[in-house]
């Protein structure tokens, strides 16, 4: 029997096919853990696959700081606006192309979230600047936008107006909850939020509190943009200027602490731009990997806003189970979680790494709640998440097809 | 019989006391790698111990990115100027207060490099900011400062300009050449391009040729300053202005990869400046990581100038000894070093590991030259080189007395 003929045959196998990104607005003020309120708050969502008429498959799909939510498939009408860049982009150039989703090799027909099975839903988060609101949005109040009196949100903030959302679609249930890094961060934040709500929860190199160090890299980058003149305390939205040095700065700050060491040094070595010498100066770049940052640079700046990333930033490094829900105490954080917990984590991530996966493995298997840990050995740091399909797939496929047997399975020899 | 009474009876035992910073103009121009010769050179200096009627007895002590000429003793007239900062000033705090040169613990009556036996002698490097002709020296071409008219130089140049101002002291031989970080690859570089004249190189902390990462992060942190608009192309001595909110985040990246997550962790953990809670603020410090970077960063901006910086951090990153010296082969680089090597490296030092001593020993040894490496196990990372005196000193102290005793010795398990 032959395969049937894909509808399109300029898409690669497994791909959603073009997805266009839609919008809902909240029928209700969200209240924020600040103590403010938002009255009003647009959602921008995409999905893939079919929902059931049971509403049991959905796959809430989270992205990390510099994600939205063009998780899968090609976005026709933005072509240039992928968010996928550095190495991730790099590795998908000889493929489907600009504008496809920055988790497009884990979405889709028999990838990790099986679209054949799931109705896979992404958001962008509250706060961001890719169609949800956040500091660039217009203030009701005002009729001008938010800038840095848009009120601090965290990863609970997130994930309750998530929940706002799905209602407004009708889905109650979550058949799983996923994402990495921040998307991990809110996927755990789900699990303890709306327990009796998540059957299961796929948290790929992420943790349960960042680091010191990790706080202090999140708190050079947003110093970076604060101390850029044109970001004007925040409100430089209609001032023709932006603090695009300082993103510029923090975002190579972020990308060379989401790539490893050895990558780097596999990558760029110490190759020269002009191959024949080095030619002394101070301001150009001379190295093939200083030019490579000033070009992630100048692309990150382009579509991203100054204060979404500061508001990100400053979410992620409150984030914190144990403080928020546990008096300190990770375990009693994790009480009450009902849902399976997958976490994945990479050797070679120093920005999150392996060890707080373990922590949180090691508090759930205390309180006898089923978790697998996967620790995948791979080369390229935290961006291994965005990078790493091939070993992330076959685990997460398996955990998903594994739904009705929630038992605490020692996998973690499998693949490290 | 009792100890003698030390002079000053508010000095620590093993002090070299008061000391001043002095000067010596060059008779000559220093002709740079870069094809361009600095007309006139001054060159601060201070200098610990007696020199021999011999002259033989003479160390030479070369500084970090951010170290100056006062590396011993106590410096009456600037007590604000020391150039210890971060994890290193604070380890003082107790002692002698400020004003301690940033290698007291190394320098001194019966410490690493004994006063009591050598002549020791330290000076600012050429491009520096802190008495040495640098950027923000007068251009006598002009009259007004160098700014980024200001030659690059290399490691090299630094080296041809210590020894040009020996020779001012009369000075020919040096009983060795010791640094840290940038101090030990002028230490290396000495001993390749004069050979003849340096008996026992002592470099730690360093390497031959920084990895792309230490590359990537130190242009991360000069276009932090390029990127500040006060930076003005190089030329702000003038304006009223200066590049402080870049030099500021150049510095935090900068402390950041001198020490190691561990340490963070333990210093720091997660604590908040408010100990109750979270302030919801995206602006100011909120975690005591933060407030210390931003701390550094202001004590740093007040001693240190941005332009010296860049021409430090650039010269520290062009520094390879096998693409100078070897066209490309590190045994080849070596080929000429006659001097005994001492190399020193720290089990937590991300920036400049232990693999980089490691390749230098074993260049050394396929030569069959003689070389000591101490692999030192520490949790601070790169910054141990200033805070484990404790561990350092027996192992220079020996390697200093062995001098007649030229052995390839196998001395790593000494101290690992």
């Amino acid at each position: 029997m032959l395969a049937p003929i894909p509808p399109t045959s300029t898409l690669p196998a497994g791909s959603v096919g073009s997805v266009e990104t839609q919008y809902v607005d909240l029928p209700a003020p969200v209240r924020l853990d600040c103590g403010r309120e938002l009255p009003s708050v647009r959602v921008a969502y995409e999905t893939y696959g079919t929902l059931s008429p049971e509403r049991d498959n959905v796959v809430l799909v989270c992205h990390a700081l510099s994600g939205d939510a063009h998780a899968a498939g090609v976005s026709p009408t933005s072509p240039e606006a992928s968010t996928r860049d550095g190495f991730a982009a790099e590795r998908r150039d000889g493929s489907a192309g600009k504008g496809l989703g920055w988790w497009d090799g884990m979405i889709g027909p028999g990838k990790a979230f099986d679209t054949d099975r799931f109705f896979v839903i992404s958001t962008n988060v509250l706060g961001g600047c890719r169609g949800t609101t956040g500091p660039s949005s217009i203030d009701p109040a005002t009729g001008k936008p938010y800038g840095s009196n848009f009120p601090v949100v965290t990863v609970a903030d997130m994930v309750r107006c998530q929940r706002a959302f799905l209602d407004v679609l009708g889905i109650e249930r979550l058949a799983a909850v996923a994402g990495g890094s921040l998307g991990g961060m809110q996927a755990l934040e789900w699990a303890v939020l709306f327990p009796d709500q998540v059957d299961a929860v796929v948290a790929i190199a992420t943790t349960h509190a960042l680091h010191p160090q990790g706080v202090a890299w999140n708190a050079i980058a947003r110093e970076a943009i604060t101390r850029d003149p044109a970001w004007q305390g925040g409100h430089y939205y209609d001032t023709g200027r932006a603090p695009d040095a300082g993103v510029g700065v923090a975002r190579m700050v972020g990308h060379i602490t989401y790539l490893s060491a050895p990558a780097l040094t596999e990558k760029f070595g110490r190759r020269l731009q002009n191959a024949r010498d080095i030619r002394y100066t101070i301001g150009e770049p001379e190295f093939e990997v200083e030019s490579y940052l000033r070009h992630q640079a100048g692309s990150f700046v382009r579509r991203f806003d100054a204060n979404t990333y500061l508001y990100l930033s400053r979410a992620l490094t409150y984030f914190d189970l144990a403080r928020q829900h546990g008096s300190g105490s990770l375990v009693r954080a994790l009480e009450g979680v009902s849902a399976r917990t997958l976490l994945i984590a990479f050797s070679s991530d120093w920005l999150y790494p392996a060890s707080a996966s373990q922590e949180i493995t090691d508090a759930l298997r205390a309180l006898s709640k089923p978790v697998e840990f996967h620790l995948i050995d791979a080369p390229y740091g935290h961006d291994c998440f965005l990078l790493e399909e091939a070993q992330q797939i076959p685990i997460v496929r398996r955990f998903l097809a594994d739904g009705s047997a929630a038992s605490d399975l020692e996998q973690r020899g499998l693949c490290d």
